[in-house]
């Protein structure tokens, strides 16, 4: 209630600052009987990990996680999994200077009127250090939905700054520290990226998060519909700031004719509801687009005004991601992961009998 | 958790379709002894309903709404708002041909695929008639925001298809059928409206919300943040594909010194956060975007199957929207109410003792 | 949140006060296709109906109940189920002189201070009108858990103040006003209730409710147990006092070997532990005892204050029941059978694909 | 959702197994400012500890606890609390031969049903281990009502088997190890404890939680009823059976004129309601009692069967309490300051500008 928990059935509560001794949250629902090691997990975190590339943040931390509940003879038992994250690389002396600071963009204010106080150690709660939580229950969720219904979900960087992604080559994605799926623009990437880093600034990127294999019949009606809820978890993730799902911002110019996706024999002859009919999945993949801004931990200085409320000039000496954008990627599939798990279980609690006796439109995904 | 119910602690949860005897909420949460009488909230239903202009549906319902609980003598008392609007003009025989037929853009396929059956006439519970009482119960909230905090909550057409409006009049939106807030771009609309309705096509739009007054400190860290729930609100409505926070998908071209918000004496130095800092709100309006497709319920004829999988074409005859972004103003409104007052009443809960010893910074919204 | 709904997956959210135009509930997540007319809940209803014999009160209210959504050619669709009873037979005028008083064993302080204001007629909100809802909601639930589970629930008036049941033939407490499961007790039953009247007194009654055929598994671990909102649910029926599960306060002086239940290859050689074990249901009966106490509004003067202080003597003179105990078993009924849809439901979600290979310990109710 | 959330505002999520690595829970929704250390929840965790006494058992456990988050520079933040105490003693080989066993009156039948498999070692998720969480985590609700509001919660061992208490001193409670408010008790006490443990045996208990300084107002109305809501929260401590609220079971042989406590200009003349009245506080003691059973871990043999279904006789060797009830009374006071907690951030949240202008009725609690 007090914000910390995602879910319904499927819940995470984290909690965590980023300088406190350890992160780590509670993953409550998970059916039993699924195989589950650290080693599951380690992969989805090591994509998000710092320090990987030079075009992301030069803290390292090893973000080892352990399972310390509901894993018994390599078997979840149903009961709540906790993980922890300790935290190594803490450099808290980096901080001290922005203990009675308001820097602009960020939530040092927000935070101050809000709890009257704030552990202000590299943003304390509101750091993006907690997203390694998120990456790690929903690594759970992921290896539940593809073993148990062989949903898929994976990401990529659509859009970095004013460098557009026109072409989707799933393989690629790994092979480039930007979570590319286009080979062929990553040289622009490392380009731009080096230029900024120079520069001082930081850059807004759009990540593309979509699932693959979803069953029909997900969701609810009125105000918990799959997107509704999509929107919600990807708006969740720090410096976030719009969700499309399907033809998204490009619906208004659209005309009835253009949008509907027509039914053929073989399936839908497009998506552009991004897999979501009133708000309840379709069989079509879930294409989810999500804005992200420019960190405002940039080494330019800006003007702002201390608790004091005398003015100021801000500058950001840690270690920052220059576009945060990128560390989203498996962020975003995290997130994805648990909307998407919490509402199949949703959907087994009071749908279970529901049997249709004519079959699935095909998922063309034109 | 059945998805019929809005909110945590200002809770709403609606029933009805389009075509059974009522539709109906039940508001639980609101604060005792605030004047509340039927008038209050028959105004913003007023400007929802349909028949008003020759620009939306002729369907025509009073749309009169009874306060069948928690008031008494003319104020609310604490315990549940009961509000009930009865159904006048169903004509459910235009609905009998579409019985086994899954109309392209609409949930009949993904309804029967949940549910396994489903009331068809006038598409159910799907229909967009079930917004009528979020706007009812959002106008409990609309009143208990401006009365108790100052809070004002308003919005506009801002596209209407390919016309973009420039120039913001609050007290015109008003004085056309549209809600623009551009009288200049009225006659424009008109026309384009007309054509459209001519060529049997629909189209999409979008719409701004603005909440002003609000007080920093609003909104919960890291799940529950208070732009997570506004995103989650506003896609909650149908047909919205789209919603974006302050500067939204234009954060991905903007780079660090841009985007950031600079804090001058005076008061924040822009508004591209959109009110909101790590999830909590900072005094600054709240400003919302949210992108609604065009219907999918137009007389040009679209290709799909019936239950038995046979292909068909469908022709929708039946009273429709040509643009059914036009009347979701006063429902994003509601929406964005029903959002802010559920994180008025939690940030009380826990955070009732916070005082801080600096001034607000002001918000200057430039 | 604010107290009105029951459940977490099947919710049952209710409104209406004493005198107000109508009393309702929303009832939401019912699985889609059952069966379900208006028919089916009002054999409850009628069992709770006031004014049915001289043991209650003489309110006469025909208590028929209205499905407004949720039911489409006679099955359930899987939205939400709106239920309504008009109130016919309120007589306000008996209540105003209640108005600023605080009738000692009543809500009437409670709600004052929570609120600084109430309905007073009739008890408002505080009513044991509102039950009559709880019955009908709960009907939805019974009917389910028969016909899909074959689980039965149950109740009997296991004691009348100082009369105990010692024998109980199901059969028989449909044919008394008491609930009563031995005809032997009847006239005993009789001839108390007619003296209580003549003195002005009331009294308090035990509820014995019994689930049978309850599959071994229902229940969650640690804070919702299946015992733990067993005894949640039964409390929250107006004017209950204590709950048992099983053996309940008799567990106190039972040692360790005639307490636990041991298991023969038959089954289970006793059923302390009524039902759940680890808070997780055992395939044994269900046994739930409640406390009700006697109502405090009789017409022998009592000792309370005013709204200003002071002194007062309060008599009753409404029609009220002298033994709100007996009208309590439907109530009762319906409760358990909410607790255990829900967890049904919840069951579902988590454990569908659970298979045990050994079989049931049989449910040998000893 | 699952089972291991309490609370709603204040909530508490656990995790851990008797022999995992460590045992915890995140609290969220404390209120932000709060001295808190790590000291301020070692007294109740040291007065639930095992091994203190030789009536209770032997395991040893240091049960110190950690904070990982939510406090900084000794105060709370308002963000999540987490707290971890690793298991120092387990033995695990004490429980290799009951894997393949159901030992009667234990969770292990109903968890292998329920989850088709699980942690055996001591018990898993199922022991009263789990509790030492609940005492960290209800001594922060503890210590925020205490100092915030002047509420005060305590306990005492009521009944112990046949030994009833009979007087109440709150000084003696520390000074014995039974949590015995009546020194002269204490001998009887140890003979019977002694007895019980020659003869292998175990006893049931009962516990009085009492909560003083409570303002009127608190709880809701229906279904979470103050009342309810504890009763809920007593019965998901491990072993209880039953629940009472004031006068509980003896209301039922009550007349009207015994049970309501009449209202003097002094203050309400008793407390049969247990402070409350129609499911809210009235500001008289809250006062609950709790039946636990005799344990069934006990070395006299026990017939049952194991997952083959074959006849077994069940001998259990590990270190148990004979008594457990004895250490359930800091389990019981900090669930009730969990539930009081909740409701206090509830009512906050709804009823904040409720003034009402007539004074409190004194709480007599005779």
């Amino acid at each position: 209630m007090s914000g910390n928990t995602y879910g319904k059935l499927f819940t995470v509560t984290s909690f965590g600052e980023s300088h406190g001794p350890a992160i780590g949250c509670i993953v409550d629902g998970c059916p039993p009987g699924m195989e589950l090691s650290e080693a599951d997990l380690q992969d989805d975190l090591d994509r998000r990990k710092p320090g990987t590339s030079r075009h992301t943040t030069q803290r390292r931390e090893s973000d080892e996680v352990q399972i310390l509940s509901g894993v018994f003879e390599g078997k979840t038992t149903g009961v709540p999994i906790a993980l922890l994250i300790n935290n190594t690389d803490q450099r808290s002396k980096d901080y001290s200077n922005i203990m009675d600071q308001f820097r602009p963009g960020h939530a040092d204010y927000t935070y101050y009127k809000k709890y009257g106080l704030r552990d202000y150690r590299g943003g304390g709660r509101s750091s993006a250090r907690e997203t390694a939580m998120r990456v790690a229950a929903g690594g759970i969720a992921k290896k539940y939905l593809r073993e148990r219904y062989g949903i898929e979900i994976k990401g990529y960087l659509s859009q970095l700054g004013p460098i557009k992604i026109e072409s989707v080559d799933w393989n690629e994605i790994a092979n480039n520290p930007f979570f590319s799926p286009d080979a062929s623009k990553v040289p622009e990437m490392e380009a731009y990226m080096d230029a900024l880093r120079k520069e001082g600034e930081s850059i807004g990127a759009k990540i593309t998060t979509v699932a693959t294999g979803v069953p029909p019949g997900l969701g609810e009606p009125i105000f918990d519909r799959l997107d509704a809820e999509i929107a919600h978890s990807m708006m969740s993730i720090n410096a976030s700031k719009g969700v499309e799902i399907g033809a998204g911002f490009d619906s208004i110019t659209q005309k009835g004719t253009e949008h509907r996706d027509e039914i053929m024999i073989d399936g839908f002859d497009g998506n552009s509801a991004g897999g979501t009919l009133g708000g309840i999945s379709s069989g079509q993949d879930i294409v989810v687009h999500t804005a992200f801004k420019p960190t405002s931990s940039i080494r330019l200085p800006g003007k702002s005004v201390n608790i004091k409320g005398e003015p100021i000039e801000v500058v950001t000496k840690g270690r920052h991601d220059p576009c945060v954008g990128i560390r989203a990627t498996p962020i975003c599939e995290a997130q994805l992961a648990m909307t998407l798990m919490d509402h199949v279980l949703r959907h087994r609690a009071q749908n279970l009998d529901v049997k249709t006796d004519f079959a699935d439109i095909p998922a063309s995904n034109k």
